[in-house]
C-alpha cells in the first residue's frame, strides 16, 4: 500500500472553521482539477438530510469538482434554512472553484436539528481553498465526528499498462454519531471510466463492504459514499465489463472492505471485531439475512465483549432471522473452535475458547450444510463505553 | 384487583429441585382438577426447544390437566435426548396426575445446550406433588431466571351473572435470560369456553400485549403463552363474539399488558419503562413498522438510559422503519413536551425535558398527520447493567 496519497489532479483541505467546539477540524474540501465522473450511494432512511438531498439532486446529471463536507453539525431536520444554506455552501465552493454550483457535492454529519453556523462556514471555505494541497490527511481527519482516528487508504493498480490511483477516506463512528448523523466515504481516482460503469462498480463494492457492517443497527439520514473519477490516469475509459473493469473493481472492494473494518473496530465503545460467515448456505440472500441478524443481536455482541462462546445466542439469531433453514443441520464456529454441530452443543473445551475470544479479532462461521452459497458481515462488541457514549446527557 | 387468586380448580406448587446452584426454586406445577381448553403462542424463532415442541404438538388436539415448566436449564439445541426428557416428564406427571401424558404441556428456561438433571427433575416432580395449595405464587417463582421478582396478576370478572376468575403469571426477564431462553406466561381461568374462541380471545390479547414488547429485539426459541380454561365457574360457554366474549377479552388484554408492563421493568438492567406511540398513521402496519423500529433502536433506548431528549435518533429510527410516511409533517412528543414540529427541532425548555426524563415512565409520541391508525409498543431503556448481566463471562 505504501503512503496514503491523492490520485493525479486532485487536491484537498481539511480546516478548523469554528463548528465544533473543541476547536477541531470541522471541514474538508476536495477538489478535482477536471470534471470528474461519480457515482454515490445513500442511505435508504426515508428522512434525508439537507446537504444530503442537494448531493443526491446533483450527482444525477452533472459532472462533478469539489466535495465539500462538513462535521460537528450535520445540516439536517432544520426546515427550509436546511435547503437554502446547502445552496449557498455549493455555491459559494463553486465560486472559489470556478465552476457550477451543481458540481459541488455536500456531506453533513453531527447533531441533527440545529441550523448549520453559516458565517464559520463560509469563512472556513474560504481558508481551505488557500490551503488546498496533495495531501490527502487534514480532509480525513476534518470528516471525524467521534472516530478516535481518520481512516484512509490508497492503492496504485494498473489498468493495461497506466499507472491508475485509487484513494478513500471514511468516517462513523459506529455507522452513526451519537447524536445521530452519518457514516460518510468518499473515493478519488484518476481512472479514466464511464459513469455507468463507476455506479455499478461502486454499488457493488458497497454491497460487500459498508453494506455489510453493523455497529448498533441503526441507519442514520445523512450516510453516503460517493466515488470521483477524474480521468486523469490516461487509461483508456472502462465502459463495459472488461479485465480493467475487473480490476477496478477488485481494488475498490478491497478498499471499501479495508475502510469498512476501520470504521467497524472504531465503532463506539468497540473492543473488537467480530467477523460473522454463514457459509453452505442455499442462497446469498438466505446467508446475508442470518449475518445481518446475527450481526445485529445485542445478546450476540454482549456475549463477545464477556469473551462468552455463547453460541446459543448465535443459533438464536439465525433462528429469528426470518431464513429458512434446518436447525438440526447447523455447525458452529467460534475461531476454529467446533462450538455446536448439527444444532447441539458440544463440550468444547472452554480454555481454547477464552484464548480466541480474548483476541482483537473473533471469527464466527455458521455452517448450514445446505447448499454452496455464503455471505461475511463484520460487526463490533456492545461494551460499557457503547452506553456511556451514546448514554451521556447531551451538553 | 385485590388478593392474587387461582380460579376455581386449580392447584399449584413450586420447589426447589436443584437444578439452580443457588437453592432457588425451579420447577412450577399447575394442575386442574378437570380438562380444560387449552390455547398457546408460541415462538416464531425456527430452532425450537424440545419441551416447547412437546407443548406445541400436544396443545392442539387434547384438553389440558397439567404445565410443568423447570427454569434454571432450558431443555433445548441437546438432540434426542431433549425429546425423550421431554416425553418423560410428561409421563410421571400424567402419572401422578392420573391422566394421559398427551395431556401436560412444558415449559423450560434457562441455559440451552445442556441436557435436564432428570433425577432432580423426578425427585422435584414427586414433590411439587406433595405441596399443591391454592396459591399459585411459589409456581410464579420458579418459572423466574434472571427477574427479579415474580410477575402475577388477578382479576375477577362477571359473565352473565357469574364470578369468573383470571389468573396470570409470566416471566421475562428482557425476553430472552442471559444463556438465551425464553419469555413465559400462563394464564388460568375457570371461564367456560370453547378453544376456538379462547384461541382467538389468546392472540388478541398477545398481539396487543406480549408482542408489544421489546427488550433487546431477541426472540428465544422456548418463548410461549399459554391459557388454559377449565369452565368450573359454570358461566354458559362462550362459543360466539359475544358480549361475555368481548368482557373476557377485554380482561385478557388488561392482565396481559399489566404482565408485559412488569416484564420490561423488570428487564435485565432496565432503569425506565418507555411507552412508544404512534398516532394519526395511515394504518396499523404502518403504525407498528415504527413503533417497533424506535423500541429496537440501542440509540432510543441509550438516549433514554442518559435522560438526553434526543428527538433526532427517534425520527432516525422512523425513518428506517420501512414504513412509508412524510418526514416532513412528523411532531414528536416526549411526555407532553413537543420537541419537533413538522419534522423540525424545537428549541424547547431542556429542564421540563430532564423533568420528564428523569420518572421511572417515559411516553414517547410520534404524531404522523396522514390517517387514524394508531400502536404503541413498550420498550426499557439500555443501561450499563444490560451489558453487565448479558456480558459477564458464564461460570
Amino acid at each position: 500500500m505504501g503512503e496514503i496519497k491523492l490520485p493525479k489532479g486532485f487536491k484537498s483541505a481539511g480546516v478548523a472553521c469554528g463548528i465544533k467546539k473543541d476547536g477541531k477540524k470541522d471541514l474538508a474540501l476536495i477538489l478535482s482539477e477536471s470534471e470528474a465522473n461519480t457515482a454515490g450511494v445513500f442511505t435508504k432512511n426515508i428522512v434525508k438530510g439537507h446537504s444530503l438531498k442537494w448531493t443526491m439532486k446533483n450527482i444525477r446529471g452533472n459532472k462533478i469538482r469539489a466535495v465539500v463536507i462538513n462535521s460537528g453539525n450535520a445540516n439536517a431536520c432544520v426546515g427550509e434554512k436546511g435547503d437554502s444554506d446547502a445552496e449557498r455552501m455549493a455555491d459559494l465552493t463553486a465560486r472559489l472553484a470556478k465552476c457550477g454550483k451543481e458540481q459541488v457535492l455536500l456531506g453533513s454529519t453531527g447533531v441533527i436539528g440545529f441550523p448549520l453556523p453559516m458565517e464559520k462556514i463560509e469563512s472556513g471555505l474560504q481558508k481551505a481553498f488557500s490551503m488546498l494541497s496533495t495531501s490527502p490527511h487534514d480532509a480525513a481527519c476534518a470528516i471525524m465526528t467521534t472516530d478516535t482516528y481518520p481512516k484512509e487508504i490508497s492503492f496504485d493498480i494498473n489498468l493495461s499498462g497506466k499507472n491508475v490511483t485509487l484513494y478513500g477516506m471514511a468516517k462513523g463512528s459506529g455507522m452513526i454519531h451519537p447524536n445521530m448523523a452519518t457514516m460518510i466515504g468518499v473515493f478519488l481516482t484518476d481512472a479514466a471510466i464511464s459513469k455507468e460503469m463507476l455506479q455499478k462498480a461502486l454499488t457493488e463494492a458497497v454491497n460487500k463492504s459498508f453494506n455489510r457492517i453493523s455497529v448498533d443497527g441503526d441507519t442514520s439520514v445523512c450516510d453516503m459514499v460517493v466515488i470521483l473519477a477524474n480521468g486523469m490516469a490516461e487509461n483508456e475509459e472502462i465502459s463495459c465489463e472488461n479485465n480493467d473493469y475487473a480490476t477496478f473493481v477488485n481494488a475498490l472492494e478491497k478498499a471499501a472492505v479495508m475502510l469498512s473494518k476501520m470504521l467497524v473496530k472504531d465503532g463506539e465503545g468497540a473492543t473488537k471485531l467480530i467477523e460473522i460467515r454463514v457459509v453452505n448456505a442455499p442462497d446469498c440472500e438466505t446467508a446475508h439475512k442470518i449475518t445481518s441478524s446475527i450481526a445485529k443481536s445485542p445478546l450476540v455482541k454482549t456475549a463477545m465483549f464477556g469473551q462468552d462462546a455463547n453460541w446459543g445466542r448465535i443459533l438464536t439469531a439465525a433462528g429469528y432471522s426470518g431464513a429458512d433453514f434446518n436447525p438440526d443441520l447447523v455447525d458452529i464456529l467460534i475461531g476454529d473452535l467446533l462450538v455446536c454441530q448439527n444444532g447441539v452443543g458440544l463440550n468444547f473445551d472452554e480454555e481454547k475458547a477464552l484464548e480466541i475470544l480474548k483476541k482483537d479479532e473473533i471469527k464466527i462461521t455458521v455452517d448450514l450444510k445446505i447448499g454452496s452459497s455464503e455471505d461475511t458481515m463484520w460487526t463490533c462488541d456492545f461494551s460499557y463505553d457503547y452506553v456511556r457514549i451514546n448514554g451521556s446527557y447531551r451538553t
